[in-house]
């Protein structure tokens, strides 16, 4: 967890503590409720998301507490003293069902359900929403990525253009999403990532020529040397310089790790430089490219252009998970005192799902995922056997032949986490296993194949008896 | 300052400490060096950048040390024993220039400029990049948007769709460039912002009916209630729900204080809300509009459709800096031990400016920005009368008759910050100081005109200097 010197109750929008306060007052504090949080659209046009950042929100659930100087400074905005006092001995004591971190969950299901009483839903939102969001963002732009990289390591390198300390999070969620390690030190002590890296220019030029530069660095770290070639002219100089380097490394008894290509168009300098290293008998050092690089490009590179690259530094777009920037992620109410609840809208896709849920993947004799069906909580699994587009009832499949796995699983049991630490690395092997069983249809990056989603006749019920209700009221209004 | 339970000595990437452990066994430990900090392109197609994060970066820079458990973790690395003696006593102890937080700055023209002993300077080039490029970004885009929005606050409601932690920082931007205020109530004690906010549709859902939800929020905040009124249907309940509660309230003697509308075509609701509250008398309740806004909806909803809101909510394309992401900013090696120095590339415009430098802003007779003029450390502002363009020597201008302001500022001396703090609010009114002599062609969105942006005579020989003896060099190997 990130080391902040401060309990986390004040990382909430500040409507959850005036609605809070509201409930409070209201004497509804002790009123039951259920939330979902689930996203509307696949980041990056692509066909699928990677649940990420659930370890990392769980921890900071913990710590989810008010000090006294935080009372003091809520005291200022003029919140009552009965609340704040509630609030000093605050803590989540509710219950938490979530996919597992790593899986593969698509738009509209819910990954997260929430259960307690209403005041503590609430206030614990926005943090949810801003860690679940913005890791699952990232570990899905790095697992795209490793899809064209594919046994090609990359590396995050994006620490300079990282949304401030966002680049903290980004890290383990890209490690989850398939990145190898990363540039950021601190990050790699906090998650237990490894941390990698040479040379910037500014080695380079600070000697008088860059053979002189290489030779120094390679002196120092013979074992680790990865040579940056491009702060003159890669294929003149750079490159030149290296093979001598390289050579008097071998004298010595060591092998020089990598070059790195930081500019120009990488495509044509790694065929060239991969060509002078061989013929210089240097087959084995490697060539590592970075410079603006995202899933687009790797794929052009290694696919399309045989570039012979061995390994990838990505910066500004895995960091921030370039060009979306953030998942539209929302954490909606569905249940209040036992009630099912929805959210009406002009924009039927706005509309939620009422109730509180269970979501079953089904999956063929290959194991390979086909849908994903909501349940009314406590249905049993063959009410999946046939279930019903969410917004157009008239629609149905037959998911009886299919195996049923639930996806939702209790995390946190009366305010404590059950469930056990994972590393960003074991997250990402769960994923691995996951994603094998994605048909690829769903991993292309071009018009990628809708995944199925459907809810029970049971859950279409209750959603069409609140909608019945709803429109009858509105026309009584109406006339 | 973010209340991190840690120094940040760590914050930084891998490859700045195996520099610098390579600079401190090659005896380089001493070598005077100065860095630049400049970016290449505005942000958001636009024609400018508002310079922000340098009070945090040097707050940071104060606690840039390493302790011992940091110590024990870069041991686990293999860095060697009398390199990590001396980063246990490290700190930065050199001097920084910088244009002043608030400053409109342009591509290519150093805001920073970074002196030291060459590991110092190195060490803290990622923390820098970190903290200056993501605030400048956000600070702008929170301008883009003030210059459209004109009178009407806007409030950053982002927590949810930032990027982590980095919703910290941005908040803080945010209000730099014109947010008046926040929903994350963290970033509001942190940074001494005025947090707010009122309900959101669970509120209004966990109530029997909407109306019942309105009267027990008023009852418990009657001197500031914001009614969402979207959660069933806006113009059919939402607003004739709040006439009634509006109404009650004044009966008491409270004035309701606004609506809020946080779906569908703000434009229409807007106009057909405020005609309903308009003719029940209640003119002074205000409409705040949420939902998926940037300056482009902002401008549109003023400008094109003269929607009458009073204010606007702004999340994710302000806090994440979308469409961009990221600034483009680098930090780059320009003077070593006395010696100019400068990065070469195929591609010329990414080749650096060498040598220590000052900026000089040149306004005309009213004060309006005209030109930035990059000289050579220590020439007089008088040679900044004719200045040439940075990559065509044939092209000049005469700057004689302009005003001259030399812009970076000493803002730390032998380690220590030697400017004085300020709030967010006062560099937010720096801010309208500046822009107020910005032209407004530089200023529009589509197609803004180019800010010119000139060498001195002595800084253009130093680089032409240095790239004859650079090609001579390299037709010497090529023949």
């Amino acid at each position: 967890m990130i080391p902040l010197k401060t309990k986390w109750g004040l990382y909430t929008d500040f409507y959850e503590l005036t609605m809070a306060q509201g409930y409070f007052y209201c004497n509804k504090k002790e009123e039951h409720a259920v939330f979902n949080y689930f996203f509307r659209t696949n980041p990056f046009k692509g066909g699928f998301t990677v649940f990420a950042g659930l370890q990392d929100f769980l921890e900071m659930l913990e710590e989810f507490r008010y000090t006294e100087e935080d009372i003091n400074f809520l005291r200022t905005y003029g919140f009552g003293e009965e609340f704040l006092d509630y609030l000093s001995g605050f803590r989540f004591s509710g219950k938490i069902l979530s996919v597992r971190e790593g899986e593969i969950i698509f738009p509209n299901v819910p990954a997260v359900q929430v259960e307690g009483n209403i005041i503590e839903c609430q206030l614990i939102e926005s943090m949810l929403l801003n860690i679940i969001n913005f890791e699952s963002l990232i570990a899905t732009k790095a697992f795209r990525i490793s899809l064209v990289a594919g046994n090609r390591p990359f590396v995050d390198f994006g620490l300079r253009r990282a949304q401030g300390l966002g680049a903290l999070h980004a890290t383990r969620a890209a490690v989850i999403g398939g990145a190898s390690g990363t540039s950021n030190v601190l990050a790699g002590k906090i998650f237990g990532i490894p941390a990698s890296g040479t040379m910037a220019h500014s080695w380079v030029q600070s000697f008088e020529n860059e053979l002189e530069a290489f030779r120094a660095y390679a002196k120092i770290n013979p074992h680790d040397t990865v040579l940056l070639v491009d702060t003159y002219d890669t294929l003149q100089s750079g490159i030149p310089n290296t093979i001598i380097v390289a050579h008097e490394l071998e004298k010595e008894g060591y092998r020089l790790k990598a070059v790195r290509l930081d500019s120009g168009d990488l495509a044509t300098l790694s065929k060239k430089a991969r060509k002078m290293l061989d013929n210089a008998g240097l087959s084995y050092v490697k060539i590592l490219v970075s410079n603006q690089l995202d899933e687009h490009v790797v794929k052009s590179l290694l696919q399309d252009q045989s570039a012979p690259i061995d390994s990838f530094g990505i910066g500004t777009e895995l960091i921030t998970g370039k060009t979306d920037a953030a998942l539209d992620g929302v954490y909606k109410l569905v249940e209040s005192n036992g009630q099912p609840k929805m959210k009406f809208s002009d924009n039927i896709e706005k509309e939620t799902l009422p109730g509180k849920k269970q979501v079953y993947r089904c999956s063929d004799s290959q194991g390979m995922f086909l849908a994903d069906a909501m349940l009314v909580a406590g249905e049993p699994p063959e009410k999946a056997d046939r279930i019903f587009h969410p917004l157009h009832s008239e629609r149905s499949i037959t998911t009886g032949r299919l195996q049923k796995e639930p996806l939702l699983h209790t995390v946190v049991k009366k305010g404590q986490i059950v469930m056990d630490g994972k590393s960003p690395d074991e997250i990402h092997r769960y994923l691995l296993q996951r994603a094998a069983s994605l048909p690829d249809e769903h991993k292309r990056f071009i018009s990628p194949q809708i995944y199925q989603v459907g809810i029970s006749q049971k859950l279409m019920e209750t959603r069409n008896a609140l909608t019945g209700e709803f429109f009858k009221s509105k026309n009584r209004k109406d006339s």
